[in-house]
């Protein structure tokens, strides 16, 4: 999907907003246990609820790996009916890969041309080389973690290099990085006052923000400090719609979660 | 497994070589395309023919999930293969997760308890809570990045944080993590004269040293910056042995190079 396409979906839908489909056994309503495909099944329901409200979905891939080849084969279902009944929707694989080249070239493949998501996370500390591979995909996106919204994050994220803060470096150097127009960026909304500097350096790229809801972080802020003139933000949220409710209605309830963040968006885009 | 039973095998095989698994379908010979699954197929040919000169082996993920479940069926199928004929065999998933803590506990374990892995591989970039969820297994290692083998090495692990550089960083802040006595570090050995410094910081702790062969780093050097009284250092070789010949006798080439990085580990350690 080109960029063009999913900015023309945010002024369609009123709605920048990303669902992460990390579906966890232990949290899905216990009748969908019993169906064949638990993971596939509650990924549908969700879907099926939601789809009018987001213009993303995002299955964090480690979610699918923790249940081997189920976990593995619910995700390429998901994808394919996403990609099948949704083809408008933007799809993000959050892998956080990164490897030596030969070896992310593979990981580029499976993502964009095997299972067909348009775009995937990818960790920085390796460097140049092991982007690159990703980038060299057309209209397909490689979002670079930046600033993460984890405690973590300030471990090494946030310390300074030669004088800036590393995060701020991987942005500054991702930019010279071949096809760079393809990437985009992880920037976590807990730290929503970081965005301004953010955008210092990177004004026109898309970010990803994920910690919304769960994780405390609040949507105006994010759209104060963060957004561009092409909106420029798809801002996710797992948990607090997904698991709204964990008895039969929980699609019902993940629609009403995903209602309220996208009439904020209405409001903030409106302005 | 533990590191004291690791150490053993060392001595035992003299032996401190580990073998990646990277299995590529476009450069295994072409007879074992006719197989049912010729990953599989080729893993275990390879295992067959070299599990006495190694004391690990180390499949890339990424290998295996380009090819989707099949993929991922056969890496399955190999840590079983390896875990079932031989048990005394240390195996590394070259994964290089990382994730906020939740998710990190996800794939910790798939790789640890479904997949049945000794080890994984884990990048620093989101700090402390990304890693210490892998850190609570009982004898498990995290194998965390510090100083990769690549170009890409250069442009953030190398530059200086606060007077250090970044890997030293993540080197030292490591330390502090909890159960961080099951760590070890992947350092690779085109940057052999890095090893003296490193030593400095962990002198204890194991190395995984890709590189050596194809991406042209060189056993005597590594061993005599890296190695400490528990050996401490697998250094893996993928390439240079597994696609030794890609006719018939690939097993046996196979066996032939890893035989002689083993003669040439069994001089070192007789030193």
């Amino acid at each position: 999907m080109t960029t063009d396409y999913l900015i023309a979906q945010i002024h369609k839908k009123k709605s920048f907003l990303c669902i992460g489909l990390d579906v966890d056994l232990n949290k899905i309503p216990k009748h969908l246990l019993e169906t064949d495909d638990p993971i596939f099944a509650f990924n549908k329901a969700i879907i099926d609820a939601t789809h009018h409200l987001c213009v993303a979905y995002k299955p964090n891939t480690a979610f699918y790996e923790a249940y081997g080849l189920k976990g593995w084969q619910a995700l390429e279902k998901t994808i394919h009916y996403l990609n099948t009944n949704h083809p408008e929707i933007y799809t993000i694989a959050d892998a956080k890969r990164g490897d030596i080249g030969n070896t992310s070239t593979m990981y580029a493949k499976a993502f964009f041309e095997d299972l067909g998501f348009d775009s995937v996370t990818v960790a920085p500390y390796m460097g140049k080389d092991s982007v690159e591979p990703f980038l060299a995909f057309e209209n397909k996106h490689t979002i670079l973690l930046a600033l993460t919204s984890n405690a973590g994050a300030f471990d090494f994220q946030t310390k300074s290099v030669d004088g800036v803060e590393l995060y701020k470096q991987v942005l500054e150097t991702s930019k010279s990085w071949k096809n760079s127009e393809n990437l985009m960026y992880v920037v976590g909304a807990t730290k929503a006052e970081y965005l301004a500097d953010i955008r210092q350096i990177i004004p026109d790229s898309f970010l990803l923000v994920p910690g919304v809801g769960a994780q405390g972080g609040n949507l105006q802020e994010v759209c104060k400090y963060g957004m561009n003139d092409s909106v420029g933000l798809l801002i996710n949220s797992s948990r607090g719609i997904i698991y709204a409710s964990q008895q039969k209605d929980f699609a019902q309830a993940a629609a009403n979660k995903a209602a309220e963040l996208q009439q904020q968006m209405q409001a903030v885009l409106s302005k």
